[in-house]
């Protein structure tokens, strides 16, 4: 694995160890220099060299007059200038022995004819000196586990193990601050723009063989390689899932990405098809494709569609069953031996059909370990769903009607969810069954952010979380006819 | 208007001057107990009166020995016992002159048979006295505006104009917190439980007087008077919109609900025509009935189903418009005048199509004002959607890169959220179409949250967001379609 990631033109882009930076000022309004923050932000260890015509330094870092300057071979170009100066900038980096670019500048093929043409010219000169290059009109790449961000937004969350190659910068820089908030993070993501050289293929690629990526999102406005495509992220899928939102099918999609990216969409029948073949899920929003690369990335593969849905409320375990049977998942009943184990922690008030509803529970460690640790041995049952209504605040509150001390609530708020969260994600890797969480309350709450941040996913709502766990049987089945060798 | 409220049998249920409470007591781990620490966390005005067979005091009131004891005759019980308690209570109460009761306690239809026969004799004992009651088997009641809250949790939102109306209390009680995220509230929650008097019917015909009130939500799992509610829908969607969420439709949903309500749902088909007759707009999740009630309830109608959509990132546009067409808008193209008009605002590197991708812009004023008041007053446009970006921490993060003092900098922060939230409220007023954002990012940011206390919803993404707005157009033709006298 480490061979062909090393092999591929995208390892020096998101693994360089010095970078040439062109664009970069002192001035903070101008879009080089955000670039170079985001990379200073995220400490990015290796050398930096800011490229500027006047300035001596350029936010603290020593600037040199021109790449031919350079005290060596950078392994990256960073290219943030007006269009008109990218051409001989690229030439120039490929004369110095450059051998890799991002291009974030925009101006080539999204802007029509003469565009086509200087964007034509750059892949000549990218040619020529054995240059490859992601871009141009991107917005770079963040990889956390290289403390390398080149977009022009601070990379907020942890180092994740989502992949994520998209046709659009905005689904990469614009979903920090969303998946800190689930506790999630990019493992990679890489922002294609208009695809001149590198294209979202040897991302996919790329990605496939990324030790850090667990599971491979796709934001697609078109297919450049239609037969490699399928080919590669049929190979792909044997070894880790491919999520992909695509946009293009719809006529209003299709118009607004050809004025994006200069993207010929195609038919949504045709993608639908692609992606069938491929072995590809498919997800209908950003939001969906980001919780079926979580789900599908945190937990135990799904063997079949039966599942049980754990509940203290009727309403959120009514909504849910509905939500799994209109997903294609079957909310089976429980064996009766399950039901003998379970009677004696279900109160008089619950319910020990599926939905499990458990209506008021006074010890926590029934709901949280107990009776999910018995639903999940039903040999009838392949994953479990189960809401969280829990708060610390409503712990807090009760432990403070109940005249606890103060020093003693934190104390003891702190080692329920310890003790909860630890346990029961050792008992999902004990059972190797999948388990997804869902709540109305999100990380906001210190219980449902520890049960993240433990890996267990806790998804905003009951569709969500339903959704999220097809995604997971459909991974199966993919994986069952991609290893027998029949398309599905 | 105001008369008809009066005479519906929930309104001294919602708005009670007095009230006898059966259940509450100083253990704080029992159920009535929560309930009377709800309303005494929401600081109701009236007259409290815990009825306890041994305590002088109960959570700092004046408590009774029995409902005989009391000194008047009060508007409401609410009755929080174990099953055994409730029927002689009832009686008890009736005698004493109530008329009004909330029945929390559950063990009647829900449990099957002999729960049924209980139920039975309830009604019996109600109707004796003329009484009226909520339950059992419910949550209860929360009317801001009364500033009464009888469910067992607090109530953190603010008094909101979401009238609702549900066969699950959960979708009442925990939807607390999720509505104050998006600064939301309800106008009344009322938690129906098993429907022995009072039901839905009632509640929609409160809420559609409710001055309150401007849109209705509904959780259902069952409809018991099936031609009466037809009726009451159709009288109500002339004056306000009702979105309904039912979970029965489906094998998995409708066994569900029995063991949760004892509700015998039906085909999801023939409720699909009942909402269809009634006027009814159906929600696919719950998330989905409030983000529907909330732009019903905020913008002006939407006369047609032509929109345009604002983005500075070319993703969410090209997401947005494929979503608008899924759900049946239609992204028009711009008139030339519309071009002429805004070709002053739009950058080079931005699009005067439909979505107007306005890329990077220095002057959030053109973002916020100037470029939406030209594309709302084209007339081939009925509606808008807007991409939020900016958050304040990149406005904050901008003006220290250029060394503005920090106290200048949090005034600058305040007067540019007022002068822009302000002025793009005024665009709407004076335009009479709506608006509706979106965003990745939440109330956590200020600027988002100053947006939606001003009444501009804006929408956890693009989907939410173009899903609401398709419930504004269809709002329009049903209302429509209502005042014709037809059926659509």
């Amino acid at each position: 694995m480490q061979s062909e990631l090393i092999q591929s033109p995208l390892y020096k882009i998101l693994n360089p160890d010095s970078i040439a930076i062109f664009g970069a000022s002192n001035r903070f309004t101008s879009m080089g220099s955000s670039q170079l923050a985001s990379i200073l932000d995220l400490k990015f260890k290796g050398r930096l060299y800011p490229i500027h015509p006047k300035e001596k330094t350029v936010q603290g870092l020593k600037a040199y007059r021109s790449v031919e300057d350079l005290p060596e071979v950078p392994d990256l170009a960073l290219i943030i200038l007006p269009t008109h100066l990218v051409l001989d900038t690229m030439d120039r980096c490929g004369r110095k022995g450059i051998r890799h670019a991002i291009i974030i500048s925009g101006g080539f093929k999204e802007k029509g004819r003469e565009g086509i043409e200087l964007e034509n010219r750059l892949i000549e000169i990218s040619k020529r000196y054995g240059m490859r290059f992601l871009g141009p009109n991107c917005i770079g790449i963040v990889n956390p586990y290289k403390e390398l961000n080149t977009t022009f937004l601070p990379y907020t969350a942890k180092p994740g193990f989502i992949g994520m190659a998209s046709q659009s910068g905005s689904f990469i820089t614009q979903m920090f601050d969303y998946l800190s908030k689930f506790n999630l993070g990019f493992s990679a993501g890489i922002s294609v723009g208009n695809e001149a050289d590198i294209d979202v293929v040897d991302c996919i690629e790329y990605l496939a063989h990324c030790p850090n990526t667990r599971a491979i999102g796709l934001y697609l406005e078109t297919i450049r390689r239609g037969r490699r495509f399928i080919e590669v992220v049929q190979e792909t899928v044997k070894i880790k899932p491919v999520v992909a939102y695509y946009v293009g099918g719809t006529e209003a999609g299709k118009r607004a990405s050809l004025s994006h990216t200069g993207a010929l969409a195609g038919p949504d029948e045709l993608y639908e098809g692609i992606f069938k073949q491929a072995g590809i899920i498919r997800a209908y929003s950003i939001e969906e494709l980001f919780d079926f690369c979580w789900v599908l990335g945190s937990m135990p593969p799904m063997k079949d569609n039966r599942v049980v849905i754990q509940t203290h409320s009727g309403g959120p375990g009514a909504s849910t069953a509905d939500a799994c049977e209109r997903a294609g998942l079957k909310v089976t009943e429980l064996s009766q031996e399950t039901i003998n184990r379970l009677k004696k922690f279900v109160p008089n008030t619950g319910s020990m059909q599926n939905p499990v509803d458990l209506t008021f529970m006074k010890n926590p460690a029934h709901y949280l370990l107990n009776i999910p640790e018995i639903l999940i041995d039903d040999k009838e049952i392949d994953g479990m769903l189960i809401y969280f209504l829990l708060s610390v605040r409503h712990i807090k509150s009760a432990l403070e009607g109940l005249k606890v001390p103060k020093d003693q609530i934190s104390c003891y708020i702190k080692s329920f969810i310890e003790d909860h969260t630890n346990s029961l994600k050792k008992m999902i890797n004990n059972k190797k069954k999948p388990i997804v969480g869902f709540s109305y309350r999100g990380s906001e709450d210190q219980f449902i952010s520890e049960l993240q941040k433990r890996g267990i996913p806790v998804l905003p709502g009951s569709l969500r979380a339903t959704r999220a766990m097809w995604a997971l049987y459909r991974y199966s089945k993919i994986k069952e006819s991609m290893e027998n060798g029949k398309d599905k």
